[in-house]
């Protein structure tokens, strides 16, 4: 059932327009061609509105933003409203600094996003306005279990009523919720913390999955999702160091298919 | 005959100045060390115009451009001009918006390029001002192939007696002209179009091999490229997936020789 | 006695601000993943000082400068100082461009830092105003070789003094010192200069190192120092090119662990 998410980003190649950090833009970039997608960046304000429009979806991801940056942002989502494209908001470090906490918010304010994807620290940050994310990482007192599931999806359920969003949260458990309707995702390995950039490809990844599956978007993220999570399965498995471990997981992204994915996805409804 | 292009970077160490997008920046570094050359990257109005005058080549690739960076790029080309040294431009997604379009075209009229490398449809955004880009890739209607390419020999020597500069143009089968004079390449391998920053390293490959051989900028360029394909297909031989595609370019790039560079070129004049 | 230093990293996960040059600014954020550290990336003048205030330390790397992170650079610097918090200095391509060695100077007046790490040109133009530096490398008639070592750690100790930071000169030779006390560190291998990165690395390895280890600075930057020598050897035995050479520096980092460090220093007091 989820191997056609795939199938269709594979098929049809979506354009993804990306406004990101300049930490893991390349990996970015990588990860986007090697799902099938293609990838543009570009962060200039005479620019955004036009290439967003060239896109199928738009990436806004607030790791090193800056102020000429956050006016592009804030134009590029509202592009992708008014031509209702696909768009993802990935609010880096959400909660540990007063400007990326209000420019999440204010981004939440002034454009609709298709699905928000960030670890637990910065969901919450964006839900309760705490200030618990320890620097880009998410805090290890705020991790999603098997204890706190059901409390948890309440709040991710509130949030996604909210914004109108769906929400996806990454972690050692991944829940991926709109309002009233919840994916629980076992994939990925603990090697995917030790290099920088997974939860910025699985952004990306997700927008291409919802371009191209525009009739559920819900479980076209829980297939991005579960791709980055098995993708890390795969890498761990044949990694020699966090060195070698970053370049298999891209290696794996180019070679899963929907197959492999059916095959290994742990999912669960809720 | 051509291996001595190579050996002449890798006895001068070009050094290579890069005004060049964030996506691909570290690939384009270290593909310049990997070939024998030496990278430098500054792109401030108030240090550019000195680390031109420093550097043997400047590279300009308007990939991820803004408005502070255009104004550093203007400078650094008519610095090089001045001075009278290697000048590269990648005219990255011109066609793709009007900010890139328009500021390709000023380059060019502000700056005399010694070679313009780019993918048929930024090529052709120069030459007939057509908007065929589709985002930062060439769109496969362009593409230059054995039906079309007398039509297209034409078209590109035209562009290079108007600009004045080397043309090269990137794809399964690679151009590279002046206004008189062609090479065509088929080397390469389409899992180079799975990775991000083939096209930018390539860019900076010929800067480097023109700037160490002033005596023949236009098969130093095909050199450049040749290398740059034959490095693909060494790395396409042993890949298991775009991570390892990617770091197995720059293997290549480092480990090719004049031997092997004479061995594999698939070079044919018109 | 060195392989504490290691594992207080690792036991600690020290947060480190980086702003640093974006042509390696990957590299920085995995090499300090690797090491057991945690990075963050921030560089507008409305967050830095907060993000700074977040940390265990911070990196200022004056690669790919300008105007408006020039302003931020100062502003953690001094907050770092404020805060009584480690503070690293890299000072590339100071002496190849007046704006690089002015920012440098200007950084050094207007804040204290607990170490400052670069090539010996780049050291040599903070000290002696000399402008050898060769674009973003050392000039290898700066270069510190048995011959000339007494008279280096001279110079090297008078900038210790004049500036009261820890000098750590990358090089064939690794010297690491105060004012009265020197390390000299033989690990290392000349593959690592072949690859972009390596002294950006570095840099951020020596912030976590001495965030960690607060009670010995000077023999926590040399065991930093020697840490990337071994993975750099490591990395050297297995690479197949320059490509894969940085993929292992990472996997190194990520695997050396305190036996590994004690075992393959090769350190000497002065």
């Amino acid at each position: 059932m989820f191997a056609k998410y795939l199938e269709n980003v594979r098929g049809t190649t979506p354009l993804v327009h990306c406004l990101t950090n300049y930490v893991t833009v390349n990996d970015c970039a990588n990860a986007l061609l090697a799902c099938g997608a293609s990838p543009i960046m570009a962060d200039d304000l005479s620019e955004v509105a036009e290439i967003t429009t060239l896109c199928n979806a738009t990436v806004v991801n607030i790791g090193t933003l800056n102020e000429r940056t956050i006016k592009s942002m804030l134009v590029a989502a509202q592009t992708a409203n008014k031509i209702k494209h696909a768009l993802v908001l990935d609010p880096v470090g959400a909660g540990a600094s007063d400007l990326r906490t209000h420019t999440a918010h204010t981004l939440l304010d002034q454009a609709d996003f298709t699905v928000i994807r960030g670890n637990i620290s910065e969901i919450k940050a964006l839900a309760l306005k705490s200030n618990t994310t320890k620097g880009v990482d998410a805090n290890l007192a705020d991790q999603i279990n098997d204890g706190n599931l059901q409390e948890s999806l309440q709040f991710i359920r509130s949030l996604s009523i909210d914004t109108n969003s769906i929400i996806a949260v990454s972690g050692a458990l991944d829940v991926i919720s709109d309002s009233h309707e919840s994916y629980i995702i076992k994939n990925g390995h603990p090697a995917m913390s030790k290099i920088t950039g997974s939860g910025c490809m699985l952004t990306c990844l997700i927008a291409a999955y919802i371009a191209a599956n525009p009739e559920n978007v819900l479980q076209a993220t829980a297939a991005a999702v579960a791709l980055m999570g098995i993708a890390g399965e795969m890498a761990a498995k044949i990694n020699t160091g966090t060195g070698s471990m970053r370049s298999n997981i891209l290696d794996a992204l180019s070679s899963i298919d929907g197959k492999i994915l059916e095959e290994n996805i742990k999912i669960e409804k809720f």
